[in-house]
């Protein structure tokens, strides 16, 4: 039999990044789909995919796998566009960091084409097929959202090029358990970061500033467009991890204006407790140091 | 003229990569002085300072510098211990990272004793001995907050210190300025990595979590008593920073929950410009990804 056809469409950094780690996967041929010339240029320069083409439509009626790896409002539009475009049998995949918004959108494909929503988490606070690597994902997890209609073969498939990229591991999750650990996980550490950004020191503080106050504030530069839709698209699970973190803020400040020093200790050995038992595994990170 | 001794008390992570960063410095000869057998034997093995002593006491009569290197409360006592035992012409100084509380109490030593207050910026999230490294300053900042009645030559001297040690640079502040901006660059990170550790869904997102997550709670496990001791005698300006966040974060949560994704746009392109004006440069760190 021949070789397989993954198109990529988007060669963004997430979709750049999977197009160059997926080459040499088994026996497959990456064709990446662009919009712009100057993409197509960038992504032909540091050769991004095997192929390279500006005509989505024609990339996704050849693909056996098709990556969709565009923000989530330009999916949703992508698979109501190119419905009847995609070939029957292929499996369809998105990158996407809210999933129940995409898997619903999905619902339009034909039922010969098998849709299975996925999230790489990885990124960086830059973006372009400029920024791409192939070793973006060494070491992140990779989140897959499948349903009991899927092909196993296609699960069995993603988890083996999931592998081949570096991931380090692959979770399961149904689209709405997602969505509710992502706000707390990765959606609220971006406000966080925002809100701290807003305080009125932040432009005085320079020369104080420590590993903890960089390492928080990193994901504060971020593509503004992207992730108005990622916290919309999940605004419900949001706004309760939100709500939550300042409880639990407002306790301590609570606490540390109360002046009871038996009271502080007790909850600091709370929280750092479960800091201790929790324990996260990550991928190698050369400096771990810095107040 | 014969060497200068530096003496250093207490060698915990900070102390003793003090220690350590210091041998060679001009023709000086650094006295570690412990209160431990376990740290002196630690010590010794791994060579931390010149010379060991478990006589504090002795140890300031000889130093012509004296860094103390103790959590705030405990540099609080010494300082009423040894009042009259530091060399007279002798340099005192300290690593505390609240600076009002310390510079308030080395007002009980005699005028022939000059105190100058320090707070290098830098740590891990392990304590002691066994994890002090001589390159832990590495590219940190060095905040020194001395007044008008200090030694010039003195100030001058633990500008040479902090850059032999691998201090980035020396930022100056009064003890005030400090306490206040601390509050905001280092206290209040620590106590949102606690609050986050606090949610409920801490132990069920495992596999779920990015660099973020990992980078946001990393200092979440921390030194109880120390960090009850900083916050405490910080409490004023540390409970306005967590105010100003907890502000921050309702209106970040408000505006989700409008469903105004335009508001939601421009308040995060707000929070972002302000961070990629801040655009921080710090120590270089092997890996910034992972959203």
């Amino acid at each position: 039999m021949g070789g397989m056809t993954v198109a990529v469409v988007g060669l963004g950094l997430i979709g750049g990044s999977i197009a160059m780690a997926l080459q040499g996967f088994e026996d497959c041929t990456v064709v990446g789909a662009v919009r712009s010339q100057r993409t197509y240029d960038l992504a032909l320069e540091r050769q991004v995919a095997d192929r390279l083409t500006m005509d989505a439509a024609q990339a996704v009626r050849e693909a056996d796998v098709v990556w969709l790896c565009l923000p989530p409002q330009a999916i949703l539009d992508f698979l109501a566009a190119h419905r009847d475009h995609f070939k029957p049998g292929s499996l369809v995949t998105d990158v996407c960091g809210v999933k129940t918004a995409i898997v619903e959108g999905a619902r339009c494909l034909p039922d010969t084409v098998d849709f299975i929503g996925c999230h790489p988490m990885a990124g960086k606070e830059v973006s372009g097929v400029a920024n791409a690597e192939s070793d973006l994902f060494r070491g992140a997890h990779f989140i897959l959202t499948p349903s009991g209609k899927n092909d196993p073969a296609h699960v069995a498939l993603l988890e083996r090029m999931a592998q081949y990229m570096g991931f380090r591991d692959v979770v399961r999750a149904t689209p709405e358990e997602h969505d509710a650990i992502i706000a707390y996980t990765s959606q609220v550490m971006h406000v966080m970061a925002a809100a701290v950004c807003d305080d009125p020191d932040l432009f005085s503080c320079k020369g104080f500033e420590g590993g903890s106050f960089r390492d928080c504030t990193r994901v504060a530069a971020l593509d503004v467009p992207l992730w108005t839709e990622l916290f919309s698209l999940n605004a419900p699970a949001l706004t309760r991890v939100i709500q939550t973190l300042e409880d639990n803020l407002r306790a301590y400040r609570e606490t540390i204006q109360s002046g009871d020093r038996a009271a502080l200790a007790e909850k600091l050995r709370h929280s750092s407790d479960r800091k201790r038992r929790m324990n996260f595994e990550g991928p190698p990170r050369g400096d771990q140091r810095g107040n």
